[in-house]
């Protein structure tokens, strides 16, 4: 019951719109492998600049899965 | 006048829409109980996933207060 | 060409609405005096509270251009 | 519902045995003021050493709790 | 022979009883599906708290194993 | 005995002449509503400046006191 | 384009000779199982000592690498 | 008003005398060619050691001054 | 009396059952040929690992002892 | 004489070669624009990948120079 | 000539007077085992309070010394 | 057997070549006076400048070595 273990994974997800949108972005990509995510903690927001103006937002997260359901 | 005392404390605010709602809604709820709020310092910020989702926004906050005003 | 030479410095910007508005202004005051803006780091985020409301976001970003291009 | 406020506060607690049991004992304090505690967080931990042993352990902790619920 | 490559992935074990425990079942699970694992990281601990007692302790490792036996 | 509960709060005190002062004043203020305090430790160190001249210290720091003595 | 979705994976080279080479061979190694590898943060460099020489390098690098191309 | 645009220069001050003397000189040069500065955060405090004694502190800061105003 | 001066030794313990055993360990080895150990921080926390599973605790310490005491 | 002030500033030097000559070409790119340059701090260390190789070394410094000689 | 080879210790340095103070008493006892010492480095300022009233400050120190004169 | 005791000492080692080299040099020096060196880890990297151009790497390093071998 409670006592499950979980792995992380370090994701980069990246928007054109905002950090919020980015972060999405990464879980939706990471759903895709990964069954039973749990948690995304937020560990570095970046931007890529492309003429003088944010191109994108890049957010690394990790992201936290349970590993013991079968 | 200048040379204020201030205390800290530490709240999670949450938000199923966005990172500033969940600051946002740490102060209101630190306003019931502290007045005269200076400022936040977010310290982490994290997700909770539901069904491959992103349910809310949880994001750790120092609150800054001034502790001399009578 | 690809061994570019880069300056970081540190902005903070400010704004009424959000975290990425401030990122945003950030970056285009910096772009009244430096080229070739390449990326942006956020390294601190914090509010202004005014009234027992955030008043405005204010964001440390450390940004990033190519020294080497005449 | 999902969408709680919590409350971080740092408590130190000491036990003679283990580091378990000193942030047991740090939770059964906290839970004599504080209601609703979800978690704790491990951010420190060290010994008193007294006659070159260890006369107890220090470990101090952050202790989040809902703020919410009435 | 010395000159290996190393893989770390980062879990998070749980356990009822103790740091230790928390940290053996983490291994215990990845040992089902790496090979030749030689070191591990304590990198957080944290506990989840039920009726004001600790339920149950989580402790984020990195797990480190060999990449290049064969 | 030995084996006692402390918490620790944060409080930021401030002074126009030094940093000893910022945080006797810090710990002032905390004994007016705290009993026993311990110890202090000093987390950040920042200046309030007017005129391009330094008006205040302003020493964050975290203030640790007994809890189990009644 | 340009929104890509990255992954960041923690290995950690070896080599007799250098800093430079131990990070080359972890990206060897890495390049045997992922495709579009982007770039590379070194998090830790140790060093195998043995008869009281340096045996080998040893330099954790975390190496990122796009998931959406197909 | 309020969201104004500021940038960080970091500046090592050096005094004979002690920490507070340091910072005071590291402020009154940046302030020859910047105007406008605002706050200061201490970052390394360091001494130079001449016989056994200390000769002088070096004291690095950060310096924020407004960037906006004309 | 109060103001002693203390010195600072790093040590890395072992123990086959548990972190506090490893500790311990550290402890009395450091007290063969240091005098007047006051305290021990703990500052990282590894296991070796063989045939997949944990074979030792292997932790690094602080440790503080007075210097002054003649 | 020994009580300078100094100035640090943030580049990333690129290299084909290797992490000392990325750390030159920032040092010389420096020097174009400062005098008196007495230091570098190492603060980051990247590669860029291109063809599943490294291309080039990325290395972020921090630069100190005597702000006070005229 | 330039080369040297370093070592550094750390120390705890106390006073009741100021930190300065606290950084000078480490740096004269350690004077008595090591000679040549180069630079102090500032790692951590505490204070000891009894009475509600700093008794001590308590600065910790890393202290470099040259190891190559003979 | 495997449970063994080690010893961290802090040096800083130079080379006018490169970072290898200087940890070598740092090595080197430790083997003088300590035996069973069994691990380095680099903690920090600069170089000294001179005449515009760096003059030779200062590499800090913890060294690891076992305690309880007679």
């Amino acid at each position: 019951m409670s006592a499950h273990i979980y792995k992380k994974i370090e994701i980069v997800g990246s928007s054109e719109s905002s950090i919020e949108d980015a972060v999405n972005n990464a879980v939706t990509k990471a759903a895709e492998s990964v069954r039973n995510i749990r948690w995304v903690e937020v560990v570095e927001t970046r931007c890529h600049v492309e003429n003088q103006k944010i191109a994108y937002w890049q957010v690394a997260v990790k992201i936290g899965f349970t590993l013991d359901e079968n």
